[in-house]
């Protein structure tokens, strides 16, 4: 949450260098700029204090030590969310700890854009990909994957044959909606289900939660909102599309936090009480969650495991200690318990 | 805030492609891709659609043709932080259209990183920098600037010789806290100030807030809560601050969204009314303040025509159109009065 780093750095920095070198971090950026005039004397110095601590001051000079870029490409559909912005600055985290270089593109979740990056776009720049891939096939991923090392951020059902990080998806949307079911909630609506049921992220929770109301032996008749994306404007139409109809519900399951906050803000202006008239649950607990007013119950992803999961395979892949489809990697969830559910406004347990 | 493209993009598409050419996108990608067999008479037809459009698939192709490598990088503080991500998010849009390719590096405002992305790292693959510098001095910053075409993003006072794009941090500051005075608060705090008075972003918004006190004959006495950062929990912290003097404040202005949402979840855990007992205003508008509950006002910054102008003066430089530090371009601001200071929920005016 802070702009300072957020873990120390194993990796030798400017002023490291300096400090070696008994000059100052400016002399130090001067000679390994190099667009500016300095003398034979400093240069000496502050080259051997570079050699010294092994710094690397760019990807030039892995590369022409390594025949590698020392980039890693991360493709996610956007930063608006706050999501993928916290995955993006957390893998950033992890691989300046190891000396690589993240580099962002936004797919808009678009399959041409996903597929170019996935085939083709800057191979000669990076050495890896980590995507998250919202639209294109698991074929077309798989044959992307055979020409460069990459890791997929799944949530969705993707190729047995390329590595991927994923969460269980079907077991945290089922808790999610069990927890609401242990409240006494009997109307759970569902937020955020895509517009057709296939292998997404969308389909998999739409599947823990139909299992958890046909345990309750439990009807979802008219309770599914299909949403075409999942932002907070989508959440504000779903809930006036719920609280028009003739069975109003109770309680609402959301595929995300973003939908959660718009049904929240959507339920106040017309006067319905959260917790009291509708217990409101999110999915990835996004920092917002918890400075919402109520705060927002959510199942808590651990971006920064899954930043550090999918780091790890793909420089294993590169060292050579990893091979291709090694599998998937589940990272666990939790459902944190706040006060749009009845909980303590920090979530902390009873 | 939605996945899909925000814009229609002037650049062809593989879509188009394959609807000039005739065949499956999945054929254009075979072609394009270079990995799978493909029959020379597909290709032909592929490779005719795609000169006919001007398709360009990649950032080698370009290279190859004009010695550019289309790539721009944009270096901010973080991702964290929503201004931040919907900035970049912006800005890929706005490089999009003009088939250009967003490098996002994220800084942590740290001197040493910044120096490093504006001086050197990557020089060889990109044909121009957007930088939103925290931490670099004015000279610095003006000595990168002649290696590569640059320009920054405002918000502190920056070298007059390097292209800038800025908004009137005190003219908002002041308009901000004389809102507050309009609506007859007299103990008005701000929260955000830096810890040193320098050049910074604070330090501007500080002296917008001072003379808006000043001019109405008011003590800023014991009002001002510096903060090390610009986060939820900061926040949280200066409210918990501010309540425990012996002077409490009837009125916050908050130098950026995020500390304000941090100060009303204190003030609500408190039993602190927003806006009956203290009136609470944001900087930046961020989307999660239009969603606050109650709903924030803020100064808004119009992030989209910020990404644009950086874009067009780089684009102006590169095509030769504009000469290096042809100055500053101040994006206008305006004040969205929301719930937080007594305006309906949707910032409308009655």
């Amino acid at each position: 949450m802070d702009v300072d780093r957020g873990a120390p750095s194993a990796r030798p920095r400017m002023v490291d260098v300096a400090r070696v070198a008994g000059v100052s971090q400016k002399s130090v950026s001067n000679v390994l700029g190099g667009y500016e005039p300095v003398s034979p004397e400093l240069r000496a110095k502050v080259e051997r204090a570079v050699a010294l601590l092994g710094y690397v001051p760019n990807s030039a000079a892995r590369t022409l030590r390594t025949g590698r870029t020392g980039v890693i490409a991360l493709a996610v559909p956007n930063l608006w969310s706050p999501y993928f912005a916290e995955l993006a600055s957390h893998l950033t985290d992890a691989a300046d700890e190891r000396g690589l270089t993240i580099l962002i593109d936004e797919t808009h979740g678009d399959e041409d854009r996903e597929a170019l990056i996935a085939r083709r776009l800057r191979h000669h720049e990076i050495d890896g990909l980590v995507l998250s891939p919202l639209a294109m096939d698991p074929a077309s991923i798989a044959a992307a994957a055979r020409s460069i090392p990459m890791v997929l951020l799944g949530e969705r059902e993707l190729p047995a044959s390329v590595d991927h990080v994923v969460i269980d998806n079907v077991a945290a949307a089922r808790e999610a909606t069990e927890h609401l079911l242990e409240l006494g909630r009997r109307r759970i609506a569902t937020v955020g289900a895509p517009l057709d049921d296939g292998t997404s992220t969308g389909s998999l929770r739409l599947h823990g939660y139909r299992a958890a109301m046909a345990a309750a032996g439990l009807s979802d008749e008219g309770m599914i909102v299909r949403t075409r994306h999942l932002q907070r404007q989508q959440g504000v139409e779903a809930a006036a599309q719920l609280l028009a109809a003739p069975r109003t519900p109770d309680a609402v399951f959301c595929f995300n936090d973003m939908l959660a906050i718009g049904v929240m803000h959507a339920l106040r202006l017309r006067g319905v009480r959260v917790p009291d008239d509708v217990a409101v649950v999110g999915f990835d607990d996004v920092a917002e969650a918890a400075y919402a007013n109520p705060t927002l119950t959510s199942v808590h992803l651990d971006r920064q495991r899954i930043a550090r999961a999918a780091l790890d395979i793909l420089v294993g892949r590169l060292d050579g200690s990893r091979a291709q489809g090694a599998g998937r990697t589940v990272i666990e969830h939790r459902l944190v318990v706040r006060e749009s559910t009845g909980g303590r406004p920090d979530g902390s347990r009873h």
